[in-house]
Parts: structure tokens; sequence; C-alpha cells
């Protein structure tokens, strides 16, 4: 890192930051490599101090060997989940979710990726959105720890949801979520009842979706949206699920209660002003109407009791959800506000549950609760009062733990296991580390700051394995860091992003890797281990990946056929290194064609995609997967399909022609 | 790469592969770390052999420093450019090409880009084609080096045609080829006079692009196109272009000659057996109808000679290019062609331009070619007689200046700049070293096998640095593998591909790192030092990245507005540090909307997105960049605008409402 100045503090326009406690940041290059021999000179040759050599041996992950964690990001507006390797840092693949990828196949005339996409996108939008911005991937859980099932993610843009099953690393399913017209706070509960799901910008209630901002205080609302996951399959499952009619504050980041707090679901918000742009004589930006007040509120949920209160049938259906109601949620004690400091960003629960972390975003602070002081509070009904909707309010002081000074800008926490917290300071450009309190066990010192680390630079959301189970495993911490400015090349003006991998056991805590990223912003991650999961290898052959069973148009070697019935033709054909059978089609134009393929390949990597350039299909078949096409020929001509996948040294001869001849001819 | 066994071969249904010399391919792991300290302790605590603990040293990239080189790479169906850090090998941008990306914003709604996907579209082909399969970057070069100004790149699926500034990293130009139905060999000449593209499944010439395969001979043709390049701003212009139409060979890669051998052009070709998969009663796949030769044909192809043929006026018009005519091409010597050994894949010309290399693919050796003798026999009309076309043969034998065994399934070949060739071999997954002859200064040895070293696994392209221009510079050699089965843990049936890098300053060759890579196929890279480019950091305020000149649309701060003529809103916005003005946007429903957006902001890295959900828009401005969105408000609702990137703290604030009211409302 010599020779690197630290950059300034990016100020924030319309808003001032408090003075912080920034803690010794000491330079950690510089120990003497003049004991170490053959390795020592190499690092030196290369200009390497002591700490980058040692990062570099700590971090490498030679040709042939694993990384043993797999961190799942998701990208923002790339629209999907991507998997890396940890320690290495390597993007070992991108699972498109909710943007079409080419280079999967996915969205491009395979039925089965155009039918999630279509499913997922409500028709009174575009007629099929082609895109999301993907923010907080879940992995499913049991006992409040990953099990390496499936994986839940949200589109912020247009609050949708998706599932990716692990076995296979696909998208099974994306739903466009009733009455969210954005989404953002995303976490799962401890067994995988639920995946939540709440909005960030609030929606009309009213039919259209459409109200005018005046009506914005009474006829705009948010939504916590439980949607129940299909123990079996994990597939989400509208019926079984419910929402939570919330007020108009921006929802922010949510969490689930585990342990302790198992049964509840904690929200934060930002806009409890209600701002929404000032008047068109007298504009005010929401940066400016959305940070005047002091506090905003924490909402908490208890959903068990939800739960109950559907059950009674205490609910109305709104768009083919069952909505608790405000005033309902409100007097059945299914929600209550806390206030919390200035616009906060990411609420926290620690690995056992105890303590629920608010991190202030516009205070130098994060603030601890106490889930035995918010039961305490609620069961006692001790309230300072009730917003503008009835929801009440537990004052702040009755169910605080702790504030804990880490610096500026905080916004996300992670733990080790060990009873310390990190946080993340977007402002500071650093990590704190300060340790929690007695009912985590921890009796020395009790949420106080340790020390903190510079990351380069502004650090949004970051992860640690296991940091969001009730066992975190420590060893790693990944800095998710945004305008990264001089840590790579010039790349024109879009910079990429910068990953930074920290040693967890050093003291003091130091940068192992960075890695800057330009394909996307992972925007948040979890980190598994590897032996966590299990994943297929090849299909079963003739496997229909959105079933996991037996394809109706499956077919096997020296069945292929075409059968036409008016104009309505159906291929059965099979891919096989290196040619497709049939390998030529002749149709007519005007013919509807229907091309049931499946990849009779039983060998591990026999990937094949069927191409046809001209009609804009790109289909990917793994092993023993079968993908239909279909399309109008609508278009004369002589068109070579082939296979895109470098997939043996004939590659190059897997084609075939697609043949539209004119009528008649 | 200890405990990770060699794979078998994969083998090639419908073909028998030669013996090939297989080297001796040593294991290259275990040196004593004895003498080394510190470094040498926590390689072995980590469990590294010395060579892969030197391997780290090697190539790490620490925290704030730069890589020395870029590695552009196209990405397969992905549809990209991308660049990639070397020695990290870190992943540093994806540079959307032929397929959309929301992260960039390209493609979703943006005029500049919208525009240029469109341009690119044939018409007569999907309305707008919406991925591709980019295969053969190729940098612009001056004096037969890479300068660093521009870099193109084709769309196998589509014979289409794009261009990257390297001043902004972004895509500029496509073109979709008239008379080009897909594209593969792709090579830039040594002053950028031309950007190649050949074809490489032939079309037909008729009126409407059809013509039944039992006239395949006849009427089918391949075209190598030499599109010109505007020498200031880079634009391919078509009308400055011209095509050299070829018999239905499928042609395959290609390179342009330089030095000794500037003015000519060199195209494989991989079916002169002209197959078309047989009859209906006997089908017959390309890959066993297009393997029965022996050899095939290479083509020779003299463009200053075509030029002058052009200027003369030999020349037909079809589809908008200038043609000349395959007999043209054989009768004014524009044409010839040699045997060369069965199905060769990679046709690379040697630093000095003497040697023009063919990788047999189906043939253990590399077949040299010497373009003194090439020249002599042309002078001297030394055929061996013509082909069905009449273009006239040179005898292979007569212009032979080697063949080198090298191994199994030869498909590709770089150049360190020391007399050496490196050779991918697909089938041995490995590269064979071996040495130029006299012309290109070796005198020892000339035309010797060296060496193999292995790689994980099938290899494809591999890239030096310099490695396809006069002045190679070695050091590296990045080998681009595919079916890599074992070499990363498991990810569901769809493996990453693997690049491996190689020291070439060790001897023996030695592999430094390898780089799992999961979001694309780089199918081919070129490797550029960085300090051969300059990137610009922000726009000049109000730019149009198309014209690089101010905007019509551009505004400054204060001029904000919105102007309504009938049903069509214009609205003039910026965007800045966290916030949109006008914040509010009121319209109703029917409306035209044209939102023209200058980002004002001035500091590095200070991109903004302008995002409306549900109508799929998704834009990205870079400082000063001017972009305009349109679209009809069609759908009554209040949506939430944003910025999709983490721009600063208050980054969750920079939002605002689009309102579009029903009619009367």
């Amino acid at each position: 890192m010599s020779g690197i100045q630290r950059r300034q503090f990016i100020g924030i326009s319309g808003g001032v930051v408090a003075g912080a406690a920034l803690g010794v940041v000491t330079s950690r290059v510089g120990s003497s490599m003049a004991s170490d021999g053959v390795l020592g000179a190499m690092a030196t040759s290369r200009g390497l101090s002591g700490d980058e050599a040692r990062g570099a041996l700590a971090t490498t992950v030679p040709p042939g060997k694993y990384d043993p964690y797999y961190m799942f990001a998701s990208s923002g507006h790339l629209g999907a989940v991507q998997v890396i390797g940890v320690p290495s840092m390597r993007l070992l693949k991108v699972i498109p979710v909710f943007s079409r990828d080419s280079y999967s196949g996915y969205g491009f005339g395979a039925d089965l990726s155009d039918e999630i996409l279509k499913a997922g996108s409500n028709p009174t939008k575009s007629s099929s959105l082609g895109w999301g911005d993907s923010h907080h991937p879940a992995l499913s859980e049991t006992d409040g720890e990953y099990d390496g099932r499936w994986i839940y993610i949200n589109d912020r843009a247009n609050g949708r949801i998706a599932m990716v099953d692990l076995t296979d690393f696909k998208t099974k399913q994306i739903i466009d979520i009733p009455n969210l017209g954005s989404s953002h706070g995303m976490c799962v509960t401890p067994n995988s009842e639920y995946a939540h799901i709440s909005s960030i910008t609030p929606r009309p209630t009213t039919d259209n979706g459409y109200a005018p901002l005046e009506s914005y205080a009474d006829l705009y609302r948010g939504y916590s949206t439980w949607f129940h996951i299909d123990p079996k399959t994990g597939r989400l499952v509208p019926e079984k699920s419910f929402q939570v009619e919330l007020p108009p504050y921006n929802q922010d980041l949510a969490d689930a209660g585990k342990l302790a707090s198992n049964g509840f679901g904690f929200i934060n918000s930002f806009n409890t002003e209600l701002a929404v742009g000032g008047t068109a004589a007298k504009p005010v930006a929401p940066e400016v109407g959305a940070t005047k007040n002091n506090f905003d509120y924490l909402q908490i949920i208890d959903w068990k009791k939800a739960e109950k209160v559907v059950a009674a049938g205490k609910f109305v259906e709104r768009n083919g959800m069952r909505v608790i109601t405000l005033s309902v949620a409100a007097s059945e004690g299914v929600l209550h506000l806390v206030p919390e400091p200035r616009n906060p960003h990411g609420v926290d629960v620690s690995p056992d549950g105890h303590y629920i972390l608010i991190a202030g975003k516009l205070d130098p602070h994060v603030t601890v609760f106490s889930i035995e002081k918010i039961k305490d509070a609620i069961a006692k009904g001790t309230y300072q009062g009730k917003d503008r909707y009835g929801v009440p309010i537990i004052a702040m002081d009755v169910v605080l733990a702790a504030q804990v000074e880490v610096g500026a800008g905080p916004l996300h926490t992670q733990f080790d296991g060990k009873g310390n917290a990190y946080t993340s300071l977007f402002i500071d450009s650093a990590v704190a580390k300060w340790t929690l309190g007695p009912k985590s066990g921890v009796t020395d010192k009790p949420f106080t700051f340790i020390e903190k680390i510079p990351v380069h630079y502004n650090i949004g959301h970051l992860a640690i394995p296991g940091g969001d189970t009730v066992k975190p495993t420590g060893k790693y911490l990944v800095a998710l860091n945004k305008w990264s400015l001089d840590q790579v090349q010039k790349l024109g003006p879009t910079h990429p992003v910068n990953l930074e991998l920290i040693d967890l056991d050093s003291s003091p805590l130091s940068t192992l890797s960075s890695m800057p990223l330009g394909n996307s912003e992972p925007h948040y991650a979890q980190i598994i281990n590897t032996d966590k999961l299990k994943p297929l290898k090849v299909y079963t052959p003739g496997t229909d990946p959105q079933t996991m069973a037996l394809s109706e148009h499956a077919i096997v070697a020296g069945k292929e056929r075409v059968e036409r019935n008016g104009s309505v033709v159906d291929v059965y054909a099979t891919l096989m290194r290196s040619h497709f059978t049939p390998g030529t089609l002749k149709v007519t134009v005007g013919d509807t064609v229907r091309i049931h393929l499946t990849n009779i390949e039983t060998t591990e990597n026999a990937t094949h995609t069927f191409t046809i350039p001209a009609y804009n299909i790109q289909a990917t078949l793994d092993p023993g997967e079968v993908v239909n096409v279909e399309f109008t020929a609508d278009r004369v001509g002589s068109f070579a399909f082939y296979c895109a996948q470098f997939c043996s040294a004939l590659h190059m001869e897997m084609y075939g022609w697609l043949l539209v001849a004119p009528k008649g001819a």
C-alpha cells in the first residue's frame, strides 16, 4: 500500500457528518524479509513488502487446488448472483437471475429461463423485464446455520424475489411481489420458514398504483413480506405467505432474529420525515428532506404473532397477497417502533440473537438494542407514544444496551463468532472492530472499540464466513468497497469496485489482498464452507431442470425425429460431440418451429449450446439436460445453427443448417 | 499441481488423431524451501510447494499497485470485451459490445447504446439482436505494434464487427457486415489500414439469402472483408471497404501479413469437402463430412492488389458492399490457395513476417510456409492446378519451410520475440515451445521442438504480450483452457473455463497461477503494456460519448427544466450526489417522455445511473456524460426512479418520483 495516498473523504452534499473517533490507523508495511532465502529474495525482486509477500502466500490457491469457501455475492444492477472463491477471490461463476445472460443461454429462447423471467414480470410493468438490481443474497438455513441448499435474492429495482437452486446453480423461480414497487431488506429465518423481503420506496395502495404526492402520508405504504419457503423444494409459496403493511417510512435493511430473538424481524427506516421532494415551487431533494430528523424508526415485527393473526383471519387480501393492515399490526402487537439515530442503514442481529445492532450512517455510533429489554417493554406496554399511524413506540433508552462510537458513516456489521463485531465505515473507508456485550459472553471490556483498519475505499457491506448465522467462523473478512479510484490502473471513466480480503486472525488486523472487479457491484455477500454444498455434476439423462425430473420431451440417441402437423414442426433433436441430430432442418416460412433438444452427453463438463444467430436464439444444455426452443420461422434464408461451446477439437464443425424456404420452393 | 491426476484425452468422435510426439512433461513441484525463513514457514503451513509459493509471489499485485499489462479478451457468447490484469489475472472490466448489459446500462433505454445495437442489427434478422458471440479481439496497430487507441471484435454468430474506443472503454460502433451470416477470422493490418473479417459458414448469394443445400457448391459463398479504418476516429467506413468473394470452404482463423509479408492476408479453411450434412436418407454430420480430406486450403489474399482491382472498378456491388468476385479474384491474382494439412485451425504470421504457421488440428504438426517462396511461386506462376472455382493452387512443397511435430491437436501459435514459437495443443492439453527458422534469426536448431508444458485442460487460444505484433515482449503466456473439470470446486453442471499463467522466463517452462473464470469464455486475447493506453478519467462536461463533443442536450446546474409540447414532454435534468434535478416528474398517461440527462459531476468515479424499474430503463452516466432516455408513459402509476450506483453515503436517498397520472387526474 506504500505510495498510495489516503483519499480525502467524499463529502456528502446536504449533510454534515458528526465527528468520529478515527482510532489509530497504522501502516502495516515493511516487516523485514532478511531472514527469508529464495522466497524473500524473490519478493524483494518484485518490490514486495513483507506483508505483501505474506498476503500473497496466505491467499494463493495454486492450480488444481480448491478454495475452502464459496462467497455468494449479489451483483447490483448486473442482476445476478455470483460465486467467488475465498481466499483466492477468483470469480468462479455468474448465475443469471433477473438479467438475461447470453453466456448462460438465459433468456434467449430457451423455454425454462424464458418462462422464469416471464413469470417474474408483472404484466402491468414492461411486457417482460430484462434486468434487475440484485442486492441481498440469503442462503437457506437450518437451525440458524447456512445449509447450502438454496439461495434467495431480491431485486431492489422491481420488488422481486428469486430462488436459486444450489444443486445445479440455476435460477428456478422469480416472483414479482404484490404491493411492492421496489425492495431492499432481505433475510431468511433460522429454519428457512420464510424469506423476508420489504419495500424500500413505498407505493400507493390505490388500485392503479397511482396517487399524487400530496396524499403520500395517507395513501403510500411500505410492506414487510414473509414468503413461505417449501421445505422440500425451496420454492417460494405465495399462498402460504403474508405481508405486514408498514408506514411510508422508506424501509432499509432487515434482519431476522435468531436464538434469543427468534420469531422477530427488524427493519430500519430512513425517511420518517415523509419527504417527497418538496413542492414544484420549492423542490427539496429526498437527501435533504429525509435527513432532517435526528431519529428514524426501527420497525420490529413479531412474525410468529403475525402468523397467528393471519391464521385468525385478521387480514385483507390485496392483489393476491394476505395483508395485515397497519392498524391491525399496531393493535395486535405485530409491529412496534423504536427510535434509532439518523438515517440508519444496516440492522444486524448478533449470532446469539441477544443484540440488535443499528448502524447510524449519519451518526458515528453503532446503537445496540437488547432483545430482552424489547420483549420486556412490549410485555409491559412501556411505550413513549404512538406514531401518526397508531404504531406503539418504545423509548430508545428503555431498550438500549450500548452505543459504541466506531467512526464516520457506519453501515453494516458482521461477526467472527468470538465475541467481536466488525462494522463498515463508509465515510472513514475503514472497518472498525469492537466487542459485543455480556449476553454474548464478553465480560472483559464489553462494547469497546478495539481497532480500525483502512480499506480502499468507501466500504458498503462486509462479509465473514457464517457471518449471518448463529455460528460465524471468522478467519476472513471481505470488504466490499466502492470509489476505488487509484486502486487499479485507468480503465476509462467507469471504475471497478474493489474487494479487499482482511485477515481476522492477525492482530492488528491486516489486509491480505485486493480484487478490483469490473463486471458488477457485488453489493452484499454471504460466505459458506464448500463442504456444506452438494452440487451435482451431470443431470440424470433427460432432465428438465425446472422439475429435476424426466422431461416429457427427452429422447435418447436413435429416436431423433421431425413431426409436422400443418404449419407446426416439432423437432426432437440430440446433441453429442460434435454434432446435432438431425443436422439439417427444412421448414417453410411462416412455420411454427418447436425444437426439443436433449444433450445426450453423460460426461461431466460436456455442455453444448444451440444457437440460431439470426433468430436471436442462444440456449445452453448441460449434460443430460432438456431444453425446448420455439420460434416462428418468419424470415426466409439458409441459417447455420451451431454450438457456441468450445466442446471438442472439432467444435468448429459442430453446426447444422436451418433452411427456411419461401412458400412453394 | 500435486495430487491432481492428468485427465485422459477427450475423444473426438468421428476422427482419429495421428500419434504425436508427447515430449517430456515433467512435474515442476517440490523445490526445497528449507532456506526460507518466515515466508517459507508460512508457505509450508499452507501446504504450498516451492513452485506454488514462487507462483504466488510472482503474480501477486498487492493492494494499491497496478498490473503492468492489460489483457483484452473476448468473452465468447457473453458478447463482450473484457479486461484482465496480468499477472494478477483479476477481471478489471467487462465492456459490453454485442450483448446488452444492465450493469453498464448498455441497451436498456440509453440512446447511445440502444442506437449502436440497433444500427448493428440487420433488420432482416431479429428486430434488434440482443446478444453476440465475441471471438477475436484485434487492437489497432501503428507500424505493426499495438498503439492502444481502439480495439475491434467480431461477432461469430451474426457476422458483425464492432469498435471499442480505448479512451473511454466504450463500444462506439457495430456493423452488420453485408453478405456475411457469421464470422470468424479477424485481424488488423500493421498500420490499421483495415480490420479484416471473414465468414465461417458460407451464405447463399441469392437475393433472399436462401438456397437449397443441393446447390451449395454453386450458390453458397464465403467472404473476406477488408474494413477501412478511419485513421482519426477509428471508425469503420463501409464505403471505403471491400470484400473478396471466396469459395464455400468454411473459412477459419485469419492473420494479416507484416513486415516481409505486409500486404497479404491469410485465411485457413476446413471444409473443402463442401460437406453439407449428407442427404435426408443418408445424413452425415459436418464433423464427419468435413474431415474426409487430408488437406484443406490456405487462402492467400493480396490485399494491396485487391485495392488496385477495386480502384480499377473491377468489382460488383452486393448489398452495399464492393465485392471482388471469385473469378476476378482468381484471374487478377488477388487470391491463391495452398494445400494445408487436415482441418487446420489457427494461422499465425511470425513477428518478422517471414513465416506463415498453420496449426493442423487433426495433424500433429505445425506447417510453416515461407512468404518468400509464396511470392516467388506467384511471380513465376508455379501452380499445381486450380480448384473447381478456377483459383490457382500453389503446391505445398513449393512453399514449405518446415513441418514441426508438436503434439496432438495443435490450434494456435504465439511468439516471445526471441525466436521461439508457442503452440497450443488442444488434445494434449499442453503448450509446445519450438524454434522459428533462419529468417527469424534462429540459426541454432531452427524449427526444433524444445519442450512441452501441461495445461489444465484443453487449451484453445494462448496469448503473449505483443504476441500478434512485430515486437512480442514475452515474459508471460496465458493459456485459455476449456474442460477444466477438476480445477475448481464443484459449481453445478456448468464448469468455468480456466486460464493459466505461464512464466516464459523459466526453463523449463513453469505455471505461475490459474484463474478459473465463470462469467464467460474468453476465447482469444491480446496483451498490451499499460503505458500504451491513455484512458480518460472524466468527460469534458456535457460530452456525448458517441461524438466525444458537446451534446446538444447538455445542460449545466440551474438550467434544469421541463418543456411540454402537446403530448411530448422534454425534461432537461442533472445528476449530482445525491439527487436528481428535477426530482419529481409529472406526466399524463400516453405522453412521450424524453429525458435529457447530464451528469454534472466533475469528480473521477462519480458515476450515476438513472433507473426507472417498471419501464425497464437503466442508463449509466459517467462524470460529464450526457445520455437521453425516451419512452411512452403507457402505464399509470407512481414510480420511484433512482440511482443504482453506490455513489455516496446518501446513495439510498438518491431517488425521485415519476408520476404517470391517469388522463384528467
